[in-house]
């Protein structure tokens, strides 16, 4: 809690969740930009370090409603809410100029209906989407450098179009065969008191669900059709796992050539993220654990070819409240603001 | 610790691992079976409830060093040790007479060829692999019936072969494009001091292992094969979970005719597994979880068709301690010694 | 499912909780009692197996709402609701002659404005208080017999309790300066939908809770004071554990006669305990485990004595849902109906 | 990975334990000081981010054989071994003049025939056991600064000693009544291949061990004899959490004075560490959870006096490779460098 004040301000809405207090252990330590405002209706007048007493020492902030003119002085400002939230302040928000990350779904989807579809209701500003970036850096770096909105990824997404999209930008696999298996940790269910996720249900135990269609899927079908510039069709089963933090997605794909090695596909890996700070190609044959990125800003991520046969196989971590939320949105932040990339997410992993 | 002497008399190889203090829990409350052996070499001398306390109170017997003699005396003896030591004392045993269920890995694939190059090593007595009956009772009830040794199935092997049985022996996926994503509790890791398999290392954490090639492969291939009476190939991947018990597994195979529908094929389970006693289907569209079989010897499936593509999922959980070993050892012996095949396995899954 | 009818009818109110779920599982295994009814207000019309899979294949019963007439024509009930439910029905079954098994706090205590003050509420059945036995079959195991109403015991106050049970009866420690330090996995917190019972917040955490004073002290205090036969005071201080089942209570007590060795007080706690199916008193210098009770109605006992100085600890282990509840629970029903006191309840521990 | 060379160099002894890793994710952010030497006879030649790959991206270095020469050119020496080796080297060292902190046992205790008792070996080097000055700086800050060589206190010695440090400076508690119940993660029991650490035992499990007499119980009746300047005896149970990371030490003592209030005991302790970066005195009757302090160097504290008795109780939440070990030492090392104390250990808390 060092006085002085800091170059760039920031603004977090909907802070009582697990990635707003994921993006608040992230700035404290942060060069140059502080948390000058973090709202919530149900908390206003709690001071933060109240309800998350591991901030104590590092932030001395209240809980405020959430007010358009206040968050308009900030110079970003985060949604880490819920869907259906950012949506409603969002038109205000950007005729008033503010630079917005908004971490929730609503916006990661260009087409309003297919979003009405998954979602279930209306979109309600379905004329911004055409502003809004998805803030995948690996891939839109340069558009997440001038944009007002930025609409970053879903955790499952992040994971599963970082771990295909090498394959399918060389149009190395057949794109209608795809099968992304992934399982996450239990902070990806947000802090909502609902049964199934109590620890005495969901510890010790392991289950797949939305096996039938998740919400993620058109956002991963949309951003690998994009790579792909073509069609994609994925199954995609999303599993939960008894631990609090990280994804560990398994990625199966039909190789069409099959004289490609795996060391070629390797080093073809290699390549393409040998200058992205936070994607880790690991060896062939490697097995990234979840622990790995543990608090980290990293994907990390590994290649096999079982038994030589024509399938590969792509392992690929993250934490999902860091790269797979609250990480990739500082990340996009920096970008945003000009700033080196790396800056507050230096981190590493906490292993053991 | 009643004193009623019961009818039969099993004995124990290798009674200090998981898979043997497991068989231990389940017979003591057998109704008309008796562990009247348990041989461990180097505990020998020590009683069983020294080692294992949750059995105080329910048995009064020690460990002694193996032998074949005193083995001869039971009418059915257990091999719950790692591979290579059941097929060194197979020959003697077989000789005398004594019938035998194997929970090992050493008769469970015909091919000894095979079986060298995936556990590194010569078959040591291929000439009873012929003899050896493959324990899964769902395809080979008769044969286990008069079997002298019995190979009981590992325990991914049980969950994949289980869940896409039914499409197979009816012809309804493409035998040669299946993907087996399987995890397992930690416990299917044996009972040796391994620093990866240490809770400060394995706990909180997920990652796949063995995603090149894992020794199950090739018995799942070969029982699957013989299913479907086809070649199969399988991409199977197995995950380490952070927990003791359970196998999930979640299985990918194209659909041949899109006009069947979920309904249809879910029909098709229900009524090849209606008489077994420990498959149950649950309803298309459930989420199997590992806690709904936790200490209990069943394997519970469920099916999905996302978004009515031409892929089914199969989901399918056991308990690997049980079904994917000591349980399923019991039911073996059950069915060979003309028992009820439910007799001491009528408890139901710890939960929560 | 066998269709054999049983000798014993028992219904239980409110069997959408951790205690219900856990009678269940005792019971479909009961040789002589089975379950006739089961209520929930909530649940009314949904099939039991549906709420909980692990039942599937043991249990075709539904949810009924709650009726006394109905529930008269049971042999024995039991309440597996939250405090201030059984009360309120009480009258009327004891009225019509219903025996029964109370797992809640609403009969524990004898003093009505105790109760009161600990739970924020008034009694409304205090004239039933009397007629009310506390079911901790070590102690009252004769009154049990012929009670009409059981109150059984909480968990912690029953690890607590056999505990420290022999040492007070023989007036061997200073009932004024007594320790209990227990944790508790968070079953115990019951299936309700509460924040910090996520796996998120509770998974791999600890910490204390109800440190300046938790409902299951007066609980504690009123039984020791009965066995001491004098008051006592104890600072009771409980925590929550980062897995499902289980409690530990490492007890402190300082020793009024320094000349007694470890060796007499172990002779002391197995002479006591000697003939009680369910206490285990494990060598001294052991270290009872909570899996070692996993699923088991045994309360395993050790002692210590540290540096031989004048302090006494006493370890003591059960499973909180089974001997801190619904085994506990079977086993005074057992008495009541005068049934071998082990019957439905010889499961051995679920290790590992 | 920066290339710009930093102002001091340290070296570790023995890095491939979790204290050896932990001191490494800490070291590779500070400003001032970089890991130029760690050494690892088993690994020497092997890159330490292959051994750890939660460190790729942030250490290019390899472990090395252990040589007193080389290390001499670094200003500080960190010792990350197991009791029995800091001994060892430590005379050459210290002859040196090379600046050691010492985060093994070998130099915690002043008495060389104690350390030989409770550790089963005589002690190596007992004429430096003079110049060792224990390194728990809320006690010793200006000893530390001008220190050769610094002892790091255990882990539960740190939770147990500055919980108790107030009360005993000022003679409020009776010192030869004290009880220290205390549990911990499974890192604690270090990076060794041991069956009751594997995930399949300790998972999902608790229990007490060492109950007798635990190696750590000398070293805080040392500590908490020094801070009272009388004599102290201290009950001292640990236990073992199902879990990674984290101390909580539940704190009894009697009161000597029942007329201070517990607001008075509160203002007590928050005046002591008022100063204090790393100790937070949280308000009274708060719940310190272990993640409050997972990853942080933070030793949280909060006090209760259970209904008003004379028993007050104080508990503690350090983690146990930070505050515990590998932060306190890097703590320490500021302190000897003249470095602002809060270098490298700016971090807050994962939370969840």
């Amino acid at each position: 809690m060092s006085g002085a004040a800091k170059a760039f301000r920031a603004g977090i809405v909907g802070g009582t969740g697990y990635t707003g207090v994921e993006l608040l252990r992230l700035l404290v330590n942060h060069p140059v930009v502080e948390v000058a405002r973090i709202t919530s209706r149900s908390e206003a007048g709690t001071a933060v370090a109240d309800m998350f007493p591991s901030l104590r020492g590092h932030l001395d902030l209240e809980f405020t409603v959430p007010d358009v003119a206040q968050l308009s002085e900030c110079d970003v400002v985060f949604f880490a809410t819920p869907h259906n939230v950012a949506m409603r302040m969002m038109p205000e928000l950007m005729a008033a100029g503010v630079r917005v990350v908004d971490l929730s779904a609503d916006f990661r989807l260009r087409d309003a209906d297919l979003w009405s579809r998954w979602y279930g209701e209306p979109h309600i500003a379905p004329e911004l989407l055409a502003q809004a970036v998805y803030g995948l850096p690996e891939i839109n770096r340069e558009k997440i450098k001038d944009a007002q909105l930025v609409a970053c990824p879903g955790c499952y997404p992040t994971a599963v179009q970082l771990g295909f999209l090498p394959l399918l930008e060389d149009s190395l696999i057949d794109p209608m065969q795809l099968i992304a298996n992934a399982a996450s940790g239990a902070s990806g269910g947000g802090r909502q008191a609902k049964i199934p996720m109590l620890l005495a249900e969901a510890g010790d135990n392991f289950n797949a669900y939305g096996a039938s269609g998740h919400r993620h899927l058109p956002e991963i079908e949309q951003g690998l059709a994009d790579i792909a510039n073509d069609p994609v069709a994925v199954t995609f089963v999303p599993h939960l796992l008894p631990m609090i933090r990280g994804i560990h997605a398994t990625l199966y794909a039909p190789l069409r050539d099959s004289t490609l090695s795996l060391a070629d596909i390797q080093a073809l890996f290699e390549e393409r993220y040998a200058n992205e700070p936070f994607v880790d190609v690991m060896p062939a044959g490697s097995h990234p654990q979840t622990r790995y990125v543990k608090g980290a800003n990293y994907c990390r991520i590994a290649l096999h070819r079982p038994l030589d046969r024509d399938v590969i196989v792509v392992l690929s971590v993250i934490d999902n409240l860091v790269k797979g939320a609250s990480g990739q949105a500082v990340q996009n932040m920096n970008i945003m603001l000009g700033l080196p990339e790396r800056a507050g997410l230096e981190g590493a992993a906490l292993l053991p």
